[in-house]
């Protein structure tokens, strides 16, 4: 297939890297003026969409997937299949749709999991929002770069369900945290705490598989000095998008405005950089009141 | 073994009559005057104490389990090993070990989850503080009673485990409820989230085995009009206890704090005498603001 790439950051780079190493010819653009070693340098967006059969965007935020969408969605060509990687707001990611729908191309919603290291191992997990058809013609693609895609309904649907399992992994976080940190006061050992938590109804992602203690469960992000992993920033970023998808919608989510609070300050102090678990070293070292 | 049963109630009648077809003798006091077949009735908690080789109390708060140790407490026998299978305060739990050991006597702190389906099917979990000596002796009897049980450490330790994962658990089933009441009003289908989340980093035991959505997921509480289950009231005793031991030892919780506020809310409203994880049904009519 030919594929137009417009995003080679962090993310974008490696899952082109993937796309080309499995055969498709890829044509690259990155408003940084980055390049990807084996795919062809497009002079502008709506070059790289010019002729694709499909066209993958991995951008910062909605208001730059709208402007390139507005560029690149007249270039698309008959039959190709326009999907956007990005993490974004759900309205964004609806009027993107829509731009593309306009111009009778097909399109996905599909944010991903997994990070920097998913990306470039081909893990990452895709889910997907659009018709059966656009997710048809995707599924190869995500295929190639992750393990796993998720058709998780309609325009948008993507978008929502990453907001809404992160929001409740962000919540689960700091619980987790606070957890371990009351643990430790009592006198409890943290492996005692694991041992118990993960074998019964506390058990969550963030004890078993992400634990925030150093040396106690599956090696995560704690065993190697908080580094991320999934940074607190980036937390954050899907936990504003959750709230403003809450707002839009005038849905109820205290715990979640209280996460994005928590790691709002969190960020602003000693967690930026770090990886989101590093809120726990943080609250031990806080007293209460 | 002769074992003397004080506290009689829903969970204590069960697991007494379990001691008893286990072929224990069994003698057992309740304030209320309740009385277990097959059991000798004694005349007061002493009584119930007096030249028994354990002594298990199921009680509801952690100043009964203080006057009920108090009176208990002379009448043990030497060598009688005490198991405290109330869910108390981590002070009180540290009190009532505090009188046993002056006078001698082995003591474990043993809080239980499973609730009254556990405790009739004797399938009940155990988190148990006290020395390896008294969780040794008691061990046998828990096996009886239960399917599980933890030595998570020194006196009150069964109590910290507790409330720390019920501190947990009752932040991610707010999470939880979040997150799929978000999701439906965003067009996302309560199927499509679980399918997402319950393999995904927001998986957690409140949607992995317990979901609130009727008819998603495992069976729960939810496909049964939300009759407990687990009951709100109890979630909330639980929150308070957690907060009440963060307070006493300065430990930060500002999720655990905001989870026993929904749920006194909750109670107060609604939520008497449902399950706790009716709270999706209140979140969804809420909107926001």
């Amino acid at each position: 297939m030919k594929i137009g790439f417009i995003g080679l950051g962090n993310m974008g780079a490696p899952m082109a890297a993937n796309l080309l190493k499995a055969g498709h010819e890829v044509t690259g653009f990155d408003v940084a003026g980055v390049t990807v070693e084996g795919a062809a340098n497009a002079g502008s967006a709506a070059e790289a969409a010019t002729g694709m059969d499909a066209v993958i965007t991995m951008l910062p935020n909605g208001e730059i997937l709208r402007s390139v969408y507005a560029e690149i969605v007249p270039a698309g060509a008959k039959g190709a299949v326009f999907i956007d990687c990005s993490t974004v707001d759900v309205d964004s990611a609806k009027a993107a749709h829509e731009l593309a729908r306009a111009q009778g191309l097909l399109s996905v919603d599909a944010p991903v999991s997994g990070g920097v290291g998913g990306a470039a191992g081909g893990t990452l997990t895709f889910m997907a929002g659009g018709s059966t058809e656009a997710f048809g013609l995707a599924a190869p693609l995500f295929e190639i770069m992750g393990q796993k895609a998720v058709h998780c309904g309609e325009a948008g649907a993507g978008q929502s369900a990453k907001i809404c399992n992160n929001m409740l992994l962000g919540i689960s976080m700091i619980g987790t945290c606070e957890a371990f940190a009351l643990a430790e006061k009592l006198g409890l050992s943290a492996q005692s705490l694991f041992d118990v938590v993960s074998t019964s109804s506390g058990s969550c992602w963030s004890v078993n598989t992400y634990c925030p203690v150093p040396g106690v469960g599956p090696k995560s992000p704690a065993d190697n000095d908080y580094k991320p992993g999934f940074a607190a920033e980036l937390m954050l970023k899907d936990l504003k998008l959750s709230q403003q998808a809450a707002d839009s919608v005038s849905a109820t989510t205290p715990m979640g405005a209280h996460a994005t609070e928590i790691y709002a300050d969190f960020v602003a102090s000693e967690g930026k950089g770090m990886d989101f678990s590093a809120l726990l070293p943080l609250l031990r070292g806080k007293s209460r009141g």
